[in-house]
């Protein structure tokens, strides 16, 4: 059961209703009328709770566990335990997260602007929202409704947001236009100049950052990432994009709709992102590229060329899979021959 | 045009005087009393705007270009659209950069206090500094004039800064000496104690960090990046160093001028730089090293050893260029071979 | 002399007081009544100054040091200087951690709610807390004894902190229990929503994520370090655990007692380390791994598979560190024999 001091559980639901909610069939002991109390682990689940199985690692908790109901493909349904009601889909991790969030339904933002928060009149807030304490929204700022504005977070002038969006505590946004149902997680920093300076005789000379970040619906940012705006043209993250913690995204990246960046990411200004683009957990790319849909790029890869749609490479520097994959081999039985 | 929600556009400037301002020589169509009116991407702008080439990618552009005039290299000038003003400089990045300075001013700070900022009585603030609302200042902070101190952001006791530094929201600064026109981005984290510890039968026993971080005029520190402070000698960032966003910087590292570091780099402690060495993005090096002055380290390249000055290294473990292209291309013959 | 804007030193000390207390046999000249006013690093030190040598890289300094005392290594004494009294230990650095903390003691919090603070009446605070400007307490938190609660923090419903509890400036934490004696850094994020989401045939369906932190007595975690929440068990750290700058911990993962991880390290979902394993900087780790006690794995390794007890990796993909230097050492022959 989720801890109580952070979670307050909805429910119970019975096994028809979880079926309905998600689209599943039901299978093993077809208890449809079993009452279902609680989501939970495999190992930890009770024969009131509902769990689900998504990956073949934990095949044998899936044979001891003492759930009453589990999600699970129907290929692996033959390995269930004795009693067990199955929930049968292709999908069981997005049924569980269908059926979780019936049960741990996120409670909506407590309308009102908190003492010590600092509003200027300018700005404007839309029915619904929470602006939480000292949190500061300056001139001219527009909120959509029902959002969440998180404590001592800072939004400056201009920034416009859509509805529903979720700002974590301690983030930073300026010269950005978000969209609606957007989360960004705390200590996120949105907006600053990017990297843009030229080299003249006596050091540097800053190139003023004139675009802006404009994110899509549904997007969400993870921790204490960081996105510049545009040198001129904007800084783009397209709807549906997820973007995990400390990632870095440089000025004029466009990235497409739907693409996954796993944490600690980094992307080099100007680089282009189709849609579905996939990116592993420290992957880093240079600027000006330019990256198609659906493309699949390795954890800590280093890419310093176009990838095309649906390719996908690994290592660094970054290869095709198949070549990388060769070469991995190659270098194995070449270190094993100079020992013998 | 850059969004007027966010920016305010100066001028408009003769051609003629933006050549002044710039040193550029005037060429193509010539025509020096055209009033131009902002700035603009190539592919965006119209004919009283700026614009300029500076990456041969963007030749395309160049020819299909409306822009009223263009910063180009002599050498590029042929591929101009008729029509177009020609501005030509061996520099057009940093021509580009002042005259986008002079279209775009920073605006100064607003001097004041905001209510909400909590500011000991003796910390010493210089005229025209501007204290965003709910910055926290610590008893005997001293700050220069015409500074901008961001929302949130919290500066403890005894720092100093110099004048005209712009702090970002949401920063945090202690143990730290700070130059003239530095710029911390939001979310920077400036002299925290290393990570500095011994072990021990029991466990890990903390060493006190008895240094300061000590930055240099005229420094750019990226948001969400990281300066630890000295655990006896200081950190110190040289004069008119640039780094990028969520960059690691140990405890006693020097770092001399000039010094570029791109996004998520890492230098581990008592590593010091010379003047003007360049570290690529996710690049990172262990403790203890010497880098000489112009040495130039790739993205995502492990240096563990000393690097000469002006050397080029690239790959982890770090090779000099030309051993790291020579061990790629071997590879690459060798997995093709054993296809074979 | 450590700066007096930002350190007081306590003392002095007689060399022998010091050898009593970091258990350091007396040698060289032996001046047991000789005052040790501070410490200092070798280069700087002088003869009311006691220093340390650690690493065979400043063996020179130590030759040339006019410090009054030195910890040393017995093996390495015979270098000393004349006139130094040496205080003899395997672990100079461990006995010079000691001697700092005699020198300059942590100062205690200065108990009491600062002005500006928020704290929810549901809050309970332990005696001798301190609560600085503007951090934010929501409802039914929990601190303990003699904490400090930085400037600009934010510490969400519901989280609970030990004894002696440090928490920094812009920190934020939800969905946490944090043992006695734990230092957060300024901007850690502990408690957000981890990575987790479904695909569906319209996009990501997000999972709820239902689990917590639980971090143990004496971990520290290093500068916007962020540390996700449990998806439905909780993401545990164990006593002793050393967390650097920049790490990114996900969902789920779990580590032992006495881990150190170094700036920049990234761990996906639901990996779990034993106790004492070592991850250099920007190491990175795929999710569901097994790591086991005592492991050690290199800077930028990237790791794939599980890794045994005691074994040592490196590169990426990881390698047995004798495999790893075998790959190395053919490819660089290999490479010289092709241009050959």
């Amino acid at each position: 059961m989720a801890d109580p001091r952070f979670f307050s559980v909805a429910g119970p639901f019975s096994v028809g209703e979880i079926a309905r909610r998600t689209g599943a069939a039901i299978g093993g002991a077809g208890n449809v009328e079993l009452l279902l109390r609680d989501v939970a682990a495999l190992e930890a689940a009770g024969s009131a709770e509902l769990s689900f199985l998504d990956n073949r690692k934990y095949l044998d908790e899936f044979r001891r566990t003492g759930a009453g109901a589990v999600f699970v493909q129907p290929a692996l349904a033959a390995a269930a335990p004795v009693g067990a009601t199955l929930l049968l889909t292709e999908q069981p991790y997005r049924a569980y997260a269908v059926a979780a969030q019936a049960f741990y339904p996120e409670p909506p933002p407590s309308p009102g602007i908190a003492a010590g928060a600092s509003i200027d009149p300018t700005a404007r807030i839309g029915e619904g929202t929470a602006v939480e304490a000292h949190a500061v929204i300056g001139p001219g700022v527009e909120i959509g409704q029902r959002c969440l504005i998180g404590a001592n977070s800072v939004i400056a002038a201009g920034t416009v947001l859509g509805d529903d969006v979720r700002v974590g505590a301690n983030v930073s946004i300026s010269h950005a236009l978000i969209g609606a149902r957007v989360r960004l997680y705390p200590g996120v920093r949105i907006g600053q100049d990017g990297f843009g300076f030229a080299l003249d005789s006596r050091g540097y000379v800053k190139v003023p950052q004139l675009g802006r970040v404009v994110i899509g619906d549904d997007v969400e940012i993870g921790a204490n990432s960081t996105i510049d705006r545009g040198a001129g043209p904007d800084t783009v993250i397209g709807a549906g994009t997820m973007i995990d913690n400390l990632v870095q995204i440089g000025h004029n990246v466009q990235i497409g709709r739907g693409c996954v960046l796993v944490a600690q990411v980094g992307i080099s200004g100007s680089t282009r992102l189709g849609d579905h683009v996939m990116i592993g957990g420290q992957g880093g790319l240079i600027g000006h590229l330019t990256i198609g849909s659906g493309a699949r790029i390795g954890a800590q890869a280093g890419i310093m060329r176009d990838v095309a749609p649906g390719e996908t490479v690994l290592g660094s520097p970054g290869l095709p899979i198949k070549e990388f994959f060769r070469q991995v081999a190659a270098l194995q039985r070449l270190a094993r021959k100079k020992d013998g």
